[in-house]
């Protein structure tokens, strides 16, 4: 996580000030709910709220943090300073840290989740935006880069508007994966503590009780939710992808938005790069970066080790926060993408009708020929326009052969674009609903 | 995919023999659909049916892809000499390559994710009968692998239950990922082919028509779908490393069942190794190496390219068949755990008390002693229990400051066991039910 | 590691009955060592080269190990059916398994390393052919996918070489890692076995005796070993997705050979794809994902737990079977490759002088105008080629501002091509020596 | 990179400041080599090293990349308004971005290999000193965590020491791969600048002309070098892992040094938990992370695309602070650690001479048992031991079978410990030299 990479929300929710600002909740929903059950004295529980607009002094944690070792420890004296050490003498009565410490995360990662849900909603509108514009505009369908049949640039809008609608889906699964909290004590058999504290405090914090937790909250969880952080940016590489490929000089049938004040180089003035996606493709990479460390730390020893402390300090701000901007900027890319329908015409006649090939060979299959002897009529037709520029179906109106099979009329009509668009709509109404 | 580590049922599926029956079956019935659609001769779908109980010559496929240098299409040779160049001209018409390959493909997987969840399924039960079988046997709960609190071997076995809940869960998540067909030819625009068959070929084999593709089903889906299994495999490890660390000389609370005949070491006849759990742990990251191969396939170029097919062709039968493997090896494992209840009660008797010093500190808070203080009275009769072998109940009984806190009874109540398990059956009840 | 992309000679270095001829090999010069130190007779280290022309029977010794459970009894029991049990007595004498199984899987790794060392030689035969051949093809220079300068494929081709120059050094590196024997016993201490015996082993095998073992050679070199491989792969990933880019239907400067019977697509007749290229991108992901679990083996716990094996088993075959069949596929690629210089040409004079832009503005600048306006001069003359397909050098010259500062002559100047080649020489001779 | 687990010096290299400084000496070398060439006025190089003790003013270059979203363009903005637009207008001439930008992270990145060194080198040390001094202090020798037989403390430093060694040569090997640096221009040719300025460039600063750049340095150079840290990495987690089992309750041969001032709970006052070296597992872990995204590097688009940039500035300071933070924290554990012999001897005698089977084995069998006879003879002896307690040497000597091949005293001999220790001399000395 590195400002140029990164927006303000999303960094806020992993400043220590809001992290300490959770516990503080933690602590204080606690005690109520301790007081609740006669475990500590009312009072007690209604002073703690004192500290409710305080602001917690980050400085002054980290410098009894330094000499106790202990992050949580250091925590609780800083509020006993706040709200006095009477007061405070029943905070985190019957709790370990990891109770804060993992529920804290768990309150972190929802809303970090629940960010990135709002901008995958806000992708998904740009996305249905240019599909729907774009519906009828033509251009040539690619495999292995090589030009295949026409498609309609909005089915490729479509299909990304598709895959990121199940990206969405994985989000929300990723938060649900995540939503628990736990107050369970040392090992987590509430030896200290009733299991209706952790079910007041989930409940104050929108999470629900983790059914079995030890010292921590299990790490499949995290695990599950690093993990579908990476699908989704190796889907924001894919839209990337594409865009750097439409960008290339030679294709140019799209060009990211370049504003009036850019410089593209400082050396070749004329350059208009796809900086935006190529950026994409290395945060893609980052955030994918996450996925092995989250799955390493699922086996920690016993009711717990610390080996995940370290990671998820990292990889919890960092996939969260580089997401976030992922997908904002690729937002961005789409909504204010160039596209250029006159080139896509352009290059899907580069090769003079090449590109309906399939659509003769059928047509003899149909008419008799034997799947053998249409595959040949085609290619040495399909050669010529390859190897000496000729037009196709200028070449397929003269070989007798093919004219032995189709007459004239049915060869002009394999050229007809309108045959190759003639279910988008149907493709539409099954991404879009109708 | 190694045979050592493999089971029958799922190297079946990956197969040549089955790959070719899937083909077929999609092949067929799409002639069927066809058929129905008026597009193909009826009787030729019939005919091609006569190939429903062939066996595939897969060395006379091999044989004419090593000329035409592609699968679907020495395939389709070979159907050709099954049935009947005639009955066959009809065969894959307006379809592509991929149409066949990538509906295969999930097929495949579908079917794996079938038996990971009736593997799963084992599991959990095996985990269910050890938790009750043991739900009462108290042993020291660990954290950073020092001892903390007491537990229950049953808190364990249940842990373990919830955390392979959640990856059943993951796993049909996996299955309905990827449970999607294709047959929308080569750039996905239905332009030869009707949509009708598409929804045919789908439902005859189980699955959903893909809402948008191009030339392939989007790889978006595989990859979340073998992202699931590395969770799945952490959690693999995650057990199996607590099996390991219980079997170790110096703990010794449970150890994997041995055989007669089974030989430890060739050197130390006496040794008796974890040789199965580690062996879990190892799979488990080759489970896991599918994981960003797999992210790495989503970002195809264009409608796309064939880079993700010899991934997929490794890590499609790897990852599902050594999981598979790991599963049915890890139920085996639980289930023929041998526990030792008199050596969890040895070990947590070696600090003689100290694993109650929590709820001496506890106690003292409560009975008026500052937070503080507490510590420094608790922490102060610890370190002789540990530097001198003390007994933990004996130094507290005889520090007059304690004293003055607590009384006798009330010292001793803190060493009751019964306080750690109180709540066992709650938390037993919302990982079982009730 | 499946026969599709496998070459005989690697996958026999894997093969069972080459495992055990090793694994015979140690044992017999192992006795040799103890004779000659007076440990064992003589005459029963002779006996056991009896088996020295022995095939061992594969599917014996699997029988035995269903039954022992330790594949390194179920082989000695194996070799004393072969040579007489009293001749075998003294084999694997105050030996562990994993003497013999780690300098096992070291001489394969170095036998794998040989063979990946020569097809690297091969590769870079065949880059330097083509880099000569090439040297004064002159083509656009491309950065972010947009036309840059002028460059030519022989410089391509040159730091494809000097690249795999660095792998080929990273191999022989990586071989050394792992040229290293040990035969010291369970836990590394050659308690049971005098250090000379494994000196005269290491000595026959080709290797050097680990510095200091415990019962296995240490993982981190293997760790070196698999990542340096991963390198390599990513390397063939760079040379790959050079040549997919050169081939996709708009830029067209080069094509994977096609040979006479080869069918591009089903459907499509006149497609040629850059399967090979698409495939070793495939691959390179394939190798690639031996480096994490590799990485992870290295963490053993003590003086060994088995959790590696299981991922060598399948890793060390994999990625050195996989990485030969790319080399050897690529080096296939490179050497047939089809080469279109007039495409070349065409491609760069796409936007009619543009690239040349940089060139303008130096000159602008070195004629004494500022910076700021020299790029702002280019720019606008840029901009009317980019918008309107002027043609560059025309419009500088049409341009008062422009010819303010430069002549005629001099604008002329700044569009001559060998202006940018006049370096090839010097960085070829810095590449490939004089 | 957080601050929690970054040092200074090394969190300096990464600074905008010294990035900016960097660039700067790269453009003034420039200007001084032109200068010597004739290309651009001696007085105009002369005056650009104005600048040279100038504090550069990120947040102004901040502000004006914000409008031209061109960092490079940004610095030499603020570079013309420091020394003068006259005499800044040479700098940069025929100069590309990535000329600085690339030789700039080399100089980083060799800067940082140099601190790493320098940290291996301190760890080299700390775990010689301890190897000395625990030479002879027997432990059990584990494997699969169970006891095997006896070696030293001193052979544990040793092997790790022999580890580190190696880390050293591939922290060298790394620091040499990116070595080099390149001003080679837009796409490579030096077609604008002289091959004689990036001689003197890269000879200012310690760098080897990169001998064929594109625009970029190439990729494979920074993937063997962040590959070459994962493997470091996973050695200090080996390392860490070691400590971690010694200090774990049941095991207890050593702990991490515990300072007087620290909690090891909140909970549990008398827990000295590990949580330095679990910490390192962690760091381990988040170090590797690198490597993937390094390799996904390599493959960029022709003469570059930027997608490696975004992934550079995140692992560029990441992967070498986490791991300069890990390697002096290592450094400070096996200073500092509290080993405690007499702990290793009690567990080393839990199983009353088991441990020395191995060797009674051996001498049955050359007593003349066969090998069979003798593994049973020894395994109904162990067993015996294992199950009810029995003393191991006692049991061999009423064991009739037994003595009719070994005396008493031969027995006897076989249960010295100094059978064990014999070579210890002989591995330190192919470990430190004599």
């Amino acid at each position: 996580m590195i400002p140029r990479y990164s927006r303000p929300e999303m960094v806020a929710i992993w400043s220590p000030e809001q992290k300490f600002r959770i516990w503080f909740e933690i602590e204080a929903h606690a005690c109520d709910a301790m007081a609740d059950l006669g475990v500590i004295p009312r009072a007690n529980a209604e002073a703690v709220w004192k500290a409710k607009d305080a602001e917690f002094d980050v400085a002054r944690i980290d410098e009894i943090e330094a000499v106790t070792k202990h992050d949580v420890i250091a925590f609780l004296t800083h509020l006993s300073e706040i709200v006095g050490a009477d007061a405070a003498r029943f905070v985190h009565q019957g709790m370990t840290s990891s109770d804060v410490l993992d529920t804290t995360f768990n309150v972190q990662l929802t809303r970090a989740a629940d960010i990135l849900i709002a901008d995958m909603e806000g992708l998904l509108a740009a996305l249905k935006r240019r599909a729907l514009e774009h519906k009828d505009t033509v251009r040539i369908g690619r495999s292995h880069g090589i030009h295949a049949e026409p498609t309609t640039m909005g089915l490729t809008f479509a299909r990304f508007y598709a895959e990121m609608d199940r990206n969405l889906r994985r989000l929300k699964t990723a938060r649900a994966e995540v939503a628990t909290g736990a107050i369970s004590g040392a090992v987590g058999t509430f030896a200290n503590i009733d299991p209706r504290v952790e079910a007041h405090v989930c409940e104050k914090l929108g999470l629900l009780p983790e059914p079995i937790s030890t010292q921590v909250i299990p790490r499949d969880r995290h695990a599950a939710f690093f993990a579908a952080l990476g699908v989704v940016a190796s889907s924001v590489e894919n839209v990337a992808t594409e865009i750097r490929h439409m960008q290339r000089t030679e294709v140019l049938e799209a060009e990211e938005f370049f504003s009036a004040g850019q410089k593209g180089s400082s050396a070749m003035p004329h350059k208009r790069n796809p900086v935006l996606t190529e950026n994409l493709t290395g945060l893609a990479r980052l955030v994918r970066s996450a996925v092995v460390p989250a799955l390493e730390n699922v086996a920690l020893w016993h009711e717990r080790d610390i080996s995940h402390s370290s990671v998820e300090r990292m990889i919890g701000p960092d996939a969260t926060v580089t997401l976030d901007f992922a997908l904002a900027r690729l937002t961005g890319v789409i909504d204010k993408l160039v596209v250029y329908p006159e080139n896509m015409l352009a290059n899907m006649n580069k090769f003079r009708g090449l590109v309906m090939s399939q659509r003769v060979l059928l047509a003899l299959t149909q008419a008799g020929v034997s799947r053998e002897d249409a595959y040949r009529l085609v290619q040495r037709n399909a050669m010529k326009v390859w190897e000496q520029g000729a037009d196709f179906q200028e070449e397929l109106l003269a070989d007798t052969d093919v004219r032995a099979a189709l007459s004239e009329a049915e060869i002009a009509e394999k050229f007809d674009l309108g045959y190759h668009t003639k279910h988008v709509d149907t493709i539409f109404a099954r991404v879009f609903g109708d």
